[in-house]
């Protein structure tokens, strides 16, 4: 079975999510007490919220990617498992204007920051288990040249991935604003140069040898 | 003629309305009356019916790109018949929209929890009508290793999914709740690995041998 | 210059536009002074032009996807008529909300439906401007059976296809049931079988040896 | 590593975008107060608006084939300053309604327009970045019969490219429709045959011989 209508079946998924995040971004109506500039300064947890929310869409996509790349073919169990990524991921633009709505907000504020990371937290983990699943169960359709200690390396890095959206999560106790600066940290630092790893370099790594 | 823009076009209008489903999770105003906790609360329905909606478009997905890879080509009469069955898929995010919003009121619950079930039934029907076209009178575009048989056994099978949503729509005069729960039950159900056989599976299966 | 990527873009603006239809079709608030029944029911206009809508856009993407298959390649201006086209199918599910809105409305039911038809009728004109364009500026990019003839009968019959919405558009000073009548018979004119010819028809026709 | 999700996924988010641009076309309400048409006629900078971004995403849609189709593959560096360039393109729906909210106020009509051409400049930004990232660090992935002749040309030709934008923000300080001015008539511009080139074009040109 091949994967070609998977991958364009979630490429698209992800593509009206992530850009019906800015249908959040709402114009104000216009009024005389206050200017323009005012009332769109007012929104700037929404414009942190978008751009946070986008790169980690991003960055979900990019890994998904090379998620799929690895395998040479998808069954019923592989595409339901990336349905509920796909339903995790689709959730985000609530989410996120959840978070942008009540982040300055004096009721709600912790609650509306922990669905958000929250909501981060399970497409993480809705992640790691379609991951886990192809590398360990669905072995035989992954390349062979991934060897046991890169699917190992692979899925550690992945299990690692949950720990600080679990943090944000547990942290908008504090408050709402630790959980953005985390969720922020997270997207900027999987958004710099070759912290996403792929097949390719991974073939070309320091496990590439241990084949099957 | 080709069918690599049918699949791309499906792919796309399907992904956009099962990510369009989203949109009906709408944020509560910030309000003194109520807490957030007790605002999202309230709206259960939204969510239960965004994930049985979201899984049901999803196996939807599934059974089209299992009904398209068995053909080899498509024409004027097929077009038209996806073209339908992608109008029936377009009008769910509204039909959960509707089922979401009246479920706990006491007045229309019981029309919303039909027209909801109701859409599924006429999608599935779309579904059922295309397949029995591809099958039957474009049988000269299926692959050759699909038997009568085969064929038969398919339609058989989309013929009887039918049944769980006439019944959820039924079941909307006694309760929408009896819907919701028939819903969620066959989303469910179809989720579950290897309910959804494909055309390798089935030319696998035992019926394999009663190729034309 | 290779097409696929007109294609996929085209594809997925289709697509969206198509979905967004269903936007419209809003789930009526409850309450006590009318049954859903009722309020469902008076909003039979919507549905009436979803259902036009939808078909007629799935139509031209039909017709699209024969108009691309023609050609081996794209250049700056193919891309650019093509966004044009792509401009008025986008607009649709703006005039098509108009026309559901103001349709059992006392005033400006006249206008709404000739603004409706008049999108059909401009969405038409730019499919017959990059069609004309397409076989006569750039024949060198046809595929080579076709021939004088065959081109002009396609681009006849893409000419005569703008008299119906010309008449609905004009029909509105009437009635703008009259505009729904005339849209309604020409999106279910379109859908039945063999109305739209694609190359590979055409070229086993009769035409089909006219070749240059 | 392939490039064929990488500009799936592109064309989804810009054909989202730029189809999202018609959910600000809203339908107005009826009234007994003013005719449709004057309603209509009213909120003509929504369809001014809607006409210039519609083109201008249109544009950045052809410069982000032509971009892509130069080069050989993507690396993580290229997916997350594409992610960028998306982040900017799927904020143009929200600048563009603000432009056609304000720019007919008395308060506010400077700050939206200087907004929505500083999008524009943004997005061209994103561009440029990318291009000189493709060009310069990545110019082992560049197809190699462009020789640092054309790859100059081209990096010339786009930064230039961002002094209409930067002119039409500034000019939003003088007045919004010079703005508006501004930004349709670079849009109609780049529409014009043969200004944007690509990569066949500028092999065949005079610098073509500039080759590695």
């Amino acid at each position: 079975v091949d994967k070609t209508r998977t991958e364009a079946f979630s490429d698209a998924v992800i593509a009206v999510a992530i850009t019906l995040l800015a249908l959040d971004l709402r114009v104000p109506e216009p009024t005389e007490a206050a200017s323009l500039a005012h009332q769109l300064g007012e929104r700037w947890p929404n414009y942190v919220a978008y751009v946070i929310s986008f790169v980690t869409i991003g960055i979900i996509w990019i890994n998904h990617h090379a998620m799929l790349r690895r395998i040479s073919g998808v069954d019923h169990t592989i595409l339901v498992l990336n349905l509920l990524l796909l339903l995790t991921i689709g959730v985000l633009p609530f989410s996120t204007a959840l978070m942008a709505r009540y982040l300055t907000e004096s009721h709600g504020e912790h609650l509306a920051a922990a669905v958000w990371a929250g909501s981060f937290l399970v497409m993480a983990l809705a992640f790691f288990v379609m991951q886990r699943h192809l590398l360990i169960a669905k072995a035989h359709l992954v390349h062979e040249r991934l060897g046991p200690a890169v699917r190992r390396w692979v899925l550690r890095r992945n299990a690692l991935g949950l720990l600080p959206y679990a943090i944000a999560t547990l942290g908008a106790i504090v408050s709402p604003y630790l959980t953005l600066a985390i969720c922020g940290l997270v997207a900027g630092f999987y958004a710099l140069p070759a912290t996403t790893g792929d097949a390719s370099e991974l073939a070309g790594g320091p496990d590439a040898e241990v084949a099957p």
